[in-house]
């Protein structure tokens, strides 16, 4: 049996930077890039080259591998010919492989925001494909408000539909622009379509979430015949967002009324990587991952109800649509489980930490770790906390030193020149050997006087945190509003090349920061003894 | 032409308890319920009376006043007769206007789970419905794993299904259990078990989000003839959710395909307190507002793009699919360095500043925006410090305070018991009115503590500021490592429903935390005497 390809376009670093909040980076646009090109997606718009400097920057220079890799724009002015338009003219010169030009298809917004005439702006679609394809890149068309448009005039909005398809454009892209329409209707309107005489094969669907159905409405286009997704990672975009492709990508692999029809460029190997996916792109926009994400949420497989629990444990089909393993997800259940077991298992073992799998140190060990976990730790993006904690109930830690206390105060006032003026001062109590070691400091900010304070002195110890270096430093401020709680993350650095992280929880800022800073310090002491650090 | 009427059924106090990280109280439970009773839904269901001394006690009143007041359990247990059955009797007893009994409707659930055979587990569903209509209730009976079930022996699901509506079932509710149905399979089963003689008017859907689709299985349920949906607020509920009823209650009310044909309980009036009833519930939850909930969120209504911002002010319907104000939202054009002069003088316009296209002011602002966002700022996420640093451009801000100076000091240290203890007290020196005060206040951070310093006595302003109250506060470390710079977002909200959000950005994170307090606090003088806010 045949199945029919679905092609997949990743619309994260283009409409997902219309997202409140978001602003990439050309540092990011490159690895987000080269995470959605690895993993097996067929094409990745990576923006708007000649509207910003970010983006023409990241138009420099290809960007992928294997997708291709588009540039997105607009179709040529109105009263200009293709040639003389230098917007189109950079996005030609810019290194897509394809352009992707936005054309209007309601009538009322080509004579109200266009201010030009139908016939005009049809022929402003015929001329830049023509122009595109000229210059030897693929050509696609993104039909704004297409099925609002429809609805106000099937007619106009179809002739751009076959203007830009006759033009040979690979893709013409229907866009639900405002996001308001239903599922029934884009299966309705994308047969009507199809029906006029332009095949599905050639036929995109993107779609907003604003009424919580991007993914529906991108599926029902698929079901009537449209052949190309458009989607962002996680759903991020305008408004509501986009359609997220880390819910369609395994919808369309898993699900039995879709892949008996159809497949993707993601293999089921890429597949399992899913979660990680997601969650590395969370992490390079600084948010927590949503816990209640299809597929990949730390919730997703989880399960709370007693009767529900024991009858997973059952038979884990019972009260799960697909395994957590297809998509790198795990199960959690709130009772103990063995598939947590082996995990820290192997957790211990790649550090060199060899356990029985009896040994009621290991049930310490989990516990300790679920414990701490709700609290807010996450020791999963903090290796070096991980193995302190482990270490400490397998075996002991050596008494390198001790904290007794710390100040931090931070002032703002007027100095001498009436110039008002922030400073930050901390006091460290340390107690080495011994010794009690008092030492002060200022710094740029509080946390960064407290680290500068801890290690002024370290007393004996001063030659072994000499390369000791602070490379990264994240704070999450989980569970808003009055009760928050703050989780500081600290990756550090040494001579060596080595790379290690911590973490810290409080409702106190400076505190969060502290412990991640001590455990930062006390895994360098360890590392620096053969204490820690991987098995080799 | 006459519109049929869809039912709404709440779970969130049933199976929204089963979201992982949520647990009411009695007192939660009794404002929820008067929220959902008083919005119009058509039922609540409150819980498992007998299961936990929670729900126990919320069942001994009658908690709603037009609602019918659901109580959740299951069918009488194989082999017991409905009235030896303890677990049915206290149902029965309980102050529920109706029972819902989950029952197995999957073959393999009925032998492997239950333990019982085929007929025993239909004689236990008709045998309970009986039991119930007998005490004078209303009797529904949840279908568990329904489409599973259809899809593994179609025979005896419906069996379940008929059984349940032959005995006299108001509602028999298809449930998605495992959440991984697709739309276009529900509508098929939806319209079978209708073909084998169930009326549409009997039955309900009950959908889970674990692909993201719970809305659009709900309401393809709907399309193929059923008329009642349970869902939840906010889509709360196990693993990834249950059908959010926030998005589908404006979805049915608001969108012609289906207005067309349908009507619910839900008033105009009543849909135009949605954002208000979404965010008082997350309020409860303790938890921050989704921003991109479709209708609700704060990112629902707002567009940061340049030319989509430009074309919304000529007529918001050319991007918004249906007016914020219909479901209590609010429209928010945001700026960004991205946007252009026209997204400037429309936020201004916005806020009732009109400004010339060429006034020299105006090319001020746009400069400090861009230079202040290069600095790491960010506005578009900002409205309020936006608008400050706006009307400071244009006019002038009354001098409501100053503050001098604050000192804030964070020691850990040992208290009498030996106990390590980290306290944080800030003082802050401000002048109102020609008055000097010095305050002092301790916190659970320092940030905590600056804030409680500078608002424990603001002078003749304290009324002022009396229902102010942060309700998010959101850390973000720009360009990592030693030189890092903070950004602090801050969202305030007050009595009127409305919030805002201020920034601040400096090396120091307590310092940029002050900027965004005092933003915010200015804002609400601003706001309480019309000097700021949206145009009306």
């Amino acid at each position: 049996m045949t199945r029919e390809r679905i092609y997949l376009f990743d619309t994260t670093l283009r409409d997902g930077q219309q997202t409140p909040g978001i602003d990439f980076s050309v540092d990011d646009k490159v690895a987000i890039a080269a995470m959605l090109d690895e993993f097996g997606l067929d094409y990745v718009e990576g923006g708007y080259p000649g509207a910003n400097p970010t983006d023409t920057a990241f138009f420099e220079k290809k960007r992928t591998k294997k997708a291709g890799f588009v540039a997105f724009g607009m179709t040529r002015r109105p009263g200009v010919s293709a040639s003389n338009d230098p917007g189109l003219a950079s996005l030609i010169q810019s290194a897509g492989d394809a352009l992707c030009l936005v054309a209007k298809s309601w009538d009322y917004h080509v004579k109200v925001a266009l201010g030009t005439t139908l016939e005009e702006n049809l022929a402003a679609i015929s001329d830049s494909v023509a122009a595109i394809l000229k210059s030897g890149k693929q050509a696609m068309i993104d039909c704004e408000h297409f099925f609002d448009g429809y609805k106000a005039n099937p007619d106009y909005a179809l002739a751009c539909v076959k203007t830009a398809y006759e033009a040979g454009a690979r893709w013409v892209v229907l866009c639900d622009t405002n996001g308001g329409s239903q599922p029934s209707e884009v299966e309705r309107i994308v047969l009507e379509v199809i029906a006029s005489g332009v095949p599905g094969t050639s036929l995109g669907i993107h779609a907003h979430n604003d009424t919580g159905q991007a993914v529906a409405n991108s599926l029902a286009a698929i079901e009537a015949g449209a052949r190309q997704i458009q989607g962002t990672l996680n759903g991020i975009g305008e408004r509501c967002g986009n359609a997220n492709l880390v819910t369609l990508i395994p919808t369309l692999a898993l699900k039995e009324v879709y892949t008996s029809r159809f497949e993707t460029g993601v293999t089921a190997e890429k597949l399992a990587g899913l979660t990680e996916l997601s969650r590395a792109f969370d992490e390079i926009l600084n948010r927590a991952p949503y816990h209640q994400s299809p597929y990949v949420g730390a919730s997703a497989f989880a399960t709370k109800a007693g009767i529900h629990a024991s009858a997973l444990m059952k038979d884990p089909r019972t009260y799960e649509h697909v395994t957590p393993e297809s998509v790198g997800n795990f199960r959690n259940v709130m009772v103990s489980d063995q598939g947590g077991k082996s995990n820290f298992l192997n957790a211990l073992k790649r550090r060199g930490i060899d356990v029985a799998k009896d040994d009621p140190r290991l049930d310490r060990l989990i516990s300790t770790v679920k414990e701490r976990e709700a609290e807010g730790y996450a020791y999963e993006g903090a290796d070096a906390s991980f193995e302190l904690l482990a270490r400490r109930t397998f075996s002991a830690i050596p008494d390198f030193f001790r904290v007794d206390g710390f100040r931090v105060m931070v002032e703002r006032r007027f100095d001498a020149l009436g110039q008002l003026k922030t400073v930050s001062e901390a006091v460290v109590k340390l107690e080495i050997e011994g010794k009690t070691i008092l030492s002060v400091a200022e710094g740029d900010g509080p946390v960064n006087a407290l680290d500068l304070a801890l290690r002024k002195d370290f007393g004996c110890y001063q030659q072994d945190i000499a390369d000791l270096e602070l490379t990264d430093y994240k704070v999450r401020i989980l569970n808003g509003g009055t009760g928050a709680v703050t989780r500081v993350l600290i990756e550090s650095g040494d001579d060596d090349g080595r790379r290690w992280t911590t973490v810290g929880v409080s409702e106190n800022i400076i505190d969060a920061s502290f412990q991640a800073l001590y455990d930062s310090i006390l895994y360098k002491l360890m590392k620096n003894r053969g204490l820690a650090g991987p098995a080799e």
